[in-house]
């Protein structure tokens, strides 16, 4: 049995992760969780509310890390380059979960229940972000269009960073908004990225 | 009784719409739906999967026409301004439905389970829109990232259109995309918008 709560945590999302790539999402219990994890499913219960959120354990971690990000950027910066700032400032909050990073994305882009699951995630992430800039003094007006669009940036960045660990979060997130400020500035049908 | 199928079919849609409102989508059945329409179950089901889909009904219409106007739209424009021209031209198709549009927003915004379509919507539209953006020569790295940020744009336009109706959808159009450029270009914290 593993003695801390968060290395039974941990255990919990390893053992779930295999069940539902070898099994499928659908075909996997709670109970056959806890049973590889070494626990019982008490212990997933106390850990998670059901299957799916195994999944989505960092997400309120990463919401308030870019909240607090974004409450302490620097002043003066155009709002895409304070986002740019605080994704940067909160990435290793993601790099930690690098190891369930792959398999986790895969079965997320297979399984439709966890792709909705993954879509009210980023809704919740980017309305607390445009939250955040409204504080800053970002209007109504450009703060959820800034969140939105920062956070499709850095979905590009993140599932580039999956497919190619040569190169940094960092690097991939400086190419994204490099990227997005091509697209608004310059790239045209037929020559982007000339 | 509707005579003809389309007859049928807005019935059906204005009568979901009020008991939603008056009941509360979970409290609300198929049956009642088809009753108040004046239609008998049977009519329903052959119109719309479950009670979820009488409100995306214009999905599908919407995907296609996006898909259309970016395969249509002129050579040589940058993939932001493509975007808006594709949003001006199929506005036609949002237009239409604008009588439906504020209470259909304000009951998503209050269901959790609609909400959850409601981004899978926009995920469905903006896969195809990149796609489309792919086969006129955009590459992939900036295909969907455009797809995203013009959808944001589009959404916060349409979010404007509702709750102002005395300028138009294009107006709104024409005033998020701006917003998008001056959030990549110029837009500060604190001095946004002025």
């Amino acid at each position: 049995m593993p003695r801390s709560g968060a290395e039974a945590r941990r255990r919990l999302q390893q053992a779930a992760l295999e069940l539902y790539r070898e099994r499928g999402f659908d075909q996997t219990t709670t109970a056959e969780i806890a049973a590889r994890a070494g626990v019982n499913e008490r212990t997933f219960f106390r850990h998670f509310p059901d299957k799916r959120e195994v999944l989505f354990d960092g997400e309120a971690e990463l919401r308030a890390a870019l909240e607090q990000a974004v409450a302490e950027a620097p002043e003066g910066l155009r709002v895409l380059d304070l986002l740019l700032h605080a994704f940067r400032a909160v990435r290793h909050v993601i790099e930690r979960n690098r190891p369930f990073a792959e398999p986790r994305t895969r079965l997320i882009a297979a399984t439709p229940a966890l792709r909705e699951r993954e879509l009210a995630k980023g809704a919740s992430i980017t309305e607390a972000v445009a939250e955040a800039l409204r504080k800053r003094g970002v209007p109504d007006r450009y703060a959820l269009l800034a969140a939105q669009t920062g956070w499709a940036a850095f979905a590009q960045a993140y599932t580039a960073w999956i497919a190619d660990s040569s190169r940094s979060l960092d690097e991939h997130l400086l190419q994204a908004f490099a990227d997005l400020r091509a697209l608004v500035t310059s790239a045209t049908t037929g020559d982007s990225g000339r």
